[in-house]
């Protein structure tokens, strides 16, 4: 089993720095404290060469680190990196093949117009789809309309989870958008693929975040609290969105979770705070379905309950989720796992969840295609 | 431990196919036979959104492989993600994240201009010396020139490798080089970066290979013959090459070759084979004395004896190598293990090295920023 213990993050945002800059940032303070224990390094990172001209990544960043002997890998996997990449430091140290990894997530995508930005992510769907003109927000979209229709949720419970995420948001130092909307505001934003509104969908960002994993039986020696990963799960399904049996699905989403519960010993009932993978304001509703939090169909009540506020009684995004925290595509993941790390360390200040001891992150890539469940305990 | 089942390549040359129909074309024949084996799929490719415009590969290949389930990442680490992915994929299985996994090396680099292609592998420099106009090529020359004056080496042995992987090469039926050619025909070829000519330089590339490697207990149930990974050592050293103490010692070479051996409780005389990354000539003479097959400054001498051709005490880059066979990059370091899978299951027909039973391969990145070294033991 390995441990989070330490976590450090960038603001999310439009940053000037270049994504080295912004990787390193987050690094640093745990280099400082740890650069004698630090044995491996895990870059989360879809797009550098893409948005930023960079390869070699990952050697780039650990000489700047002056880590120059320690060996390094960037993880792909599109939106849901950061969830693969923990996967692997995690099963880096479980089979003793390093002793204690810094993950780095990281991302720098803005400086591009949106329509380049879309065209770039767009290149993860299926040739003939893509060819079509599918997009992710268009797909956000068409899932939006058809979970409406099939499951008769009134429009605005969509909205609600925007404005609970940019509260959320609001109580986050690092998040991007530090500001409270209302469901007016939601409701009257511009209109970026109809039905979905402008606040509905996550920003292009730039950031990093940093976390320091170590096998559990040295965990004290770090830290007195930290989160234990202990359980994940991962899936994927087929990237030919047009095949799927269901639009207001996500199989991969429910087969990681399960995976992940059922090695991390727990129910959804434990979870004391979850982080879901919300690109856009309805897969939050049917993400919180398919990992298993309320059934089919009933996500939106829960929104509208306030059952997944911070207070309510499954929080989800209490960082502001990527729709207010932003999705610095490779980092996002990352970030999840720190807000967790937080959260369980009693760390996470106004957004603090009280006696949160279980947490639970799906970071997912593409829309559906791959997702990485993690199951954490908290270890104070 | 995890042991390579099986092996499957595509003919490494300038193909027609995208690089998703290469990947695929490698990975099918496996995927007919051990379809429902496969719990994991890892990606080795470095740069498919700068060559080929497409994000998300590994989702793509196993949506393509009616693979729809299977979790799957791309891991990358440039020239070295072969060795990268291979050592995770070890990981995987060693801490049961994974019981058999799917590793697909693939790269597509042709049909863009060299000058393109040199400024795309160009970005992986340090930013400083990448704007003062190095290039990979540049510094094998630099490479090559230290070692002739530090060793008093002739000019012929480093041009020596290039006959010697040709010759291989022409043995090779997957090798996108397949003729021999003459000492004075490499010396009076084209110069590239003086006093290197062209036929010293890996080509341009496209090509993929796949790889099925499963927990030994279950070894015996795929095949009566295979590869044992009995030990990986992985290692970085500085990205800033102008910061080396030497330009014709690579730091992270030794480092991980030692980790291996004592991982795999060998010595380098045990090793029947041995792949080297000879990105360029003289880069395989200064590995095989880091990796410590030959004392330092005595190299040259081997390739002159003839101890590194097949028949040789150590025979290096019997499939070719990177400079006859071709350097698909991201598939490389998968090659790399294939050709040692193949010789130590007596499967590497005209290329066969008699009574091969250990061994040793090394996947680098850059220009010595990053090495993965791999000792194996063949089953049979």
């Amino acid at each position: 089993m390995s441990v989070i213990a330490d976590a450090s993050l960038t603001r999310f945002g439009k940053r000037e720095e270049t994504l080295l800059d912004l990787a390193c940032e987050s690094a640093v303070p745990l280099v400082k404290k740890y650069s004698q224990d630090i044995d491996f390094i895990i870059v989360s990172n879809a797009y550098s060469g893409e948005y930023n001209d960079v390869s070699g990544l990952n050697n780039l960043i650990s000489t700047r680190l002056s880590l120059d002997d320690v060996p390094s890998i960037r993880v792909d996997n599109t939106s849901g990196s950061g969830g693969s990449s923990i996967m692997v430091a995690d099963s880096l140290i479980r089979s003793s093949s390093a002793r204690n990894v810094l993950v780095i997530g990281a991302e720098k995508m803005t400086g591009f117009p949106t329509k380049r930005s879309t065209r770039i992510i767009a290149s993860l769907l299926q040739p003939e789809e893509r060819s079509s003109g599918m997009s992710l927000p268009s797909l956000g979209a068409f899932m939006a309309r058809s979970y409406l229709s099939e499951f008769g949720a009134p429009r605005e419970a969509i909205a609600r989870v925007a404005v609970k995420n940019h509260h959320n948001g609001s109580l986050n130092p690092y998040a991007q958008f530090q500001s409270e909307i209302s469901l007016e505001e939601v409701m009257n934003s511009k209109i970026i693929a109809d039905p979905l509104r402008i606040y509905e969908y996550c920003p292009i960002s730039d950031g990093a975040v940093s976390l320091l994993l170590v096998p559990d039986e040295n965990a004290k020696s770090f830290s007195s609290s930290g989160a234990a990963i202990t359980g994940t799960g991962y899936s994927s399904s087929t990237s030919s969105i047009s095949s799927r049996k269901s639009i207001t699905t996500l199989d991969c989403v429910k087969r990681s979770s399960e995976m992940a519960l059922r090695y991390g010993k727990i129910t959804n009932n434990d979870v004391d705070v979850a982080e879901l993978h919300d690109m856009t304001s309805v897969l939050e509703i049917i993400e919180s379905e398919d990992a298993g939090f309320f059934r089919k169909g009933e996500g939106w009540k829960a929104v509208m309950n306030g059952d997944t506020d911070i207070g309510g009684t499954v929080p989800i995004n209490t960082s502001g989720g990527l729709n207010s925290k932003g999705h610095p595509i490779g980092a996002s993941g990352v970030a999840q796992a720190a807000e967790i790390y937080q959260q369980l360390s009693g760390k996470a200040e106004k957004r603090q969840v009280q006696n949160a001891h279980y947490g639970f992150s799906l970071s997912m890539a593409g829309f559906g295609n791959s997702a990485t469940a993690i199951v954490y305990e908290g270890l104070s």
